[in-house]
């Protein structure tokens, strides 16, 4: 009986035409990186669950794939059963992001990397969300962070190092979307929420693309929190739209926010356009950025023709310390390659040869595997077919998979000088 | 608190020297195969649990990771406890082999496929295995299959581009150890094993290697099968010992098997020397492969200084149908990437321009960031590093992360021009 051929839910299979792509943009991501400094890791794809569920992965924790232990003697599923506790019977997870395994990785290797650790990751994640297009349960991070520097410095080097990326995988014009976590803080202080009601505003004011100004003044009027502080957003908002934040610097940062901003935050974060061109810089008050463990600037490329980001990240200086029991700086950015691979042009990238050899039925194998032998030590990738009815179709087929020249083989051909190529 | 910070149990973290070596490896592979015609392909990691543990993976879905259903109503809890059953709270498994994953592919991408599809899959897989030596929980596959060619070119292709990927990787001298199931099952027929006792003889037969065949034999009397075929396999034991299987081809098959094995199915096999080079072929009567899927011809890769072979893999005609309604036929060679990456050369191949710039605390980043904007324009990889009091170490530790030369930054140095690279 034919079983059930799909992939699980959400989950995708690679033709070899998608696969090409993928790898060839992973290609382009890990020696552009590599070029700035950076070096590759890897981590197992499973994490003890303690460690997923440690509160540092924020929604993400809840949307985790738990697997089951090895051995569950009765006892201990009645007990779970007991608790209506099915995690219980679960010992590892499979990771949802590639912050929290690089942390648990930095904290176990520090002793063997340089002092200042500049990490790429470019692997798969799991999330159990509900499946959508372009949302799956199973894609591809691509990581940059740089872990042990405290200045500066590491914003301008992952920043500059995204942006140039970006350029090499043909997507210029892209530009980076700019707030501090500590301007945030300081903004709702000065508007007067109390210091409990900020992680609540914070997830309402993240909505501001999607439920507009209205939309967060009457959530956050529904949560109850501090009416006067939201009469102070709410006319917030009606002037900061009609403000310029560009070019970027001090002025126009001091201008987006409220009186009251201490102004040496302002200062730091504006001093960014001194190291990189103020142009792809835009100051955006609004930027909440959905991770807890944020503690200083935080940022998203934004494309003019997207409506949506192609990644984000920030500092997040604390989290380090939770594995290795004493601060680090750290600073990352991950780029969104599932969305980058589908806007990458889809064009078939032969390699400079690839010959298809049409054979019928009863060449022999010795005189096929002769030929190719002879084309591949030539330098030339060789695909074996064997000629149907349909050779058109056939041949259509071959240049859709990036092969550029056919030849027949006939029972006198044996070596390279019989073949006569045609292109595809 | 600081938490445990080693990966799971039986998982490896590859820092930037090991990861690096990786990634050179599998390029190679990945290169090598398509050149060969090959085309990669990629599935998701899970697989529906029905599928994963459908018998045809062998003692392998023994093995494997299963994962916890998202939400588990408190009553299914309760069943499962009833029943002692804590798999069947689970949804799916991580797969342990690329061979069932792709089965399920195959089915069900037919239509989009060549008419002989060469696919490569290069992926890790997961076996929740008593950690020792060598064996990790999570490794990486590279496999080839060669799907819907019936004849034994698909064998004669798998086995060139194998041993030619071998030699790219600097595996110089591989032999293939060969053998098909079908000769085996008229072996044991010979004999006079009952047809019922074939898999256990063949569990049996398959630790030769381990226990002798004096070990063999006494398993065997142990396990009670028929006695006579016992001591015809035991005599047959004895004359083997002292024949040469070479030149591999008919007549050293046919000295090597008991009399009365079908000749058909000798030439069959034999018939592989007119298109493979012999000196590489070994002909070995006892070579099982553990799994119960192989119908044909079955191989493993030796190496002259190894005790353990490098890959393996056979013909296995009736799995895919088993996801198809209808038979196809298949063919596959898997090498075992984890110990080949153990056996290269760790030679450090470090970009043609690998540059590390040393710089002071009061270095200001726009001069920084400058230099290294300029230096990667120029194809130069570039890392900034503070110096520290130990300038020595710094620099030992750049070369030995294949860093070829570093330079000084003082508060002077703005241009190229005002750097003196020095060699690590």
């Amino acid at each position: 009986m034919a079983q059930t051929i799909t992939p699980p839910r959400g989950m995708r299979d690679f033709l070899p035409t998608e696969k090409a792509a993928r790898e060839r943009a992973l290609g382009i991501i890990r020696r552009s990186y590599t070029a700035h400094g950076f070096d590759e890791i890897e981590t197992p794809v499973m994490e003890d669950i303690e460690r997923l569920h440690s509160g540092l992965g924020g929604d993400n924790e809840k949307l985790s794939f738990s697997v089951l232990k090895r051995a569950i003697p009765a006892s201990e599923l009645e007990r779970a059963a007991a608790n209506d506790d099915a995690q219980s019977l679960a010992d590892l997870g499979l990771r949802f992001d590639l912050t929290v395994p690089l942390a648990r990785f930095y904290a176990s290797h520090r002793g063997e990397l340089p002092s200042v650790f500049r990490a790429i990751q470019i692997a798969p994640v799991w999330r159990a969300e509900r499946p959508q297009k372009g949302r799956y349960r199973q894609f591809v991070q691509c990581d940059i962070d740089i872990i042990g520097e405290p200045s500066q410095l590491a914003e301008a080097e992952i920043i500059t190092a995204t942006l140039a990326t970006l350029d090499e995988l043909g997507l210029e014009g892209c530009t980076i979307r700019i707030n501090d976590r500590r301007l945030l803080t300081a903004m709702l202080n000065v508007f007067g929420f109390a210091e409990a009601e900020h992680p609540q505003v914070l997830i309402t004011v993240d909505k501001l693309d999607k439920i507009g100004a209205e939309g967060v003044v009457a959530e956050l009027r529904d949560r109850a929190v501090t009416p006067d502080a939201v009469d102070a957003l709410d006319a917030f908002f009606h002037r900061v739209t009609t403000l310029e934040f560009n070019p970027f610097g001090v002025r126009a940062i001091t201008k987006a926010l409220p009186h009251g901003v201490d102004p040496a935050i302002i200062d730091e974060l504006a001093a960014l356009a001194d190291v990189i061109d103020p142009a792809v810089l835009v100051f955006d008050p609004f930027l909440v950025r959905g991770m807890g463990y944020y503690t200083g600037t935080i940022f998203e490329i934004a494309h003019p023709d997207l409506s949506f980001s192609l990644g984000g990240g920030g500092r997040y200086d604390g989290m380090i310390g939770r594995f290795l029991g004493q601060d680090v700086a750290a600073c990352g950015f991950s780029i969104g390659f599932e969305r980058i691979v589908d806007l990458l042009q889809s064009e078939q990238v032969g390699l400079p040869d690839a010959l298809l050899l049409l054979h019928d039925p009863d060449a022999s194998p010795a005189q096929l595997l002769g030929l190719k032998t002879q084309l591949i030590a030539a330098g030339t990738r060789v695909r074996l077919e064997r000629r149907t009815k349909n050779t058109q179709a056939q041949l259509t087929r071959a240049a859709a998979a990036g092969f550029t020249t056919f030849a027949f083989v006939t029972p006198t051909t044996h070596a390279l000088a019989d073949l006569t190529p045609k292109p595809l």
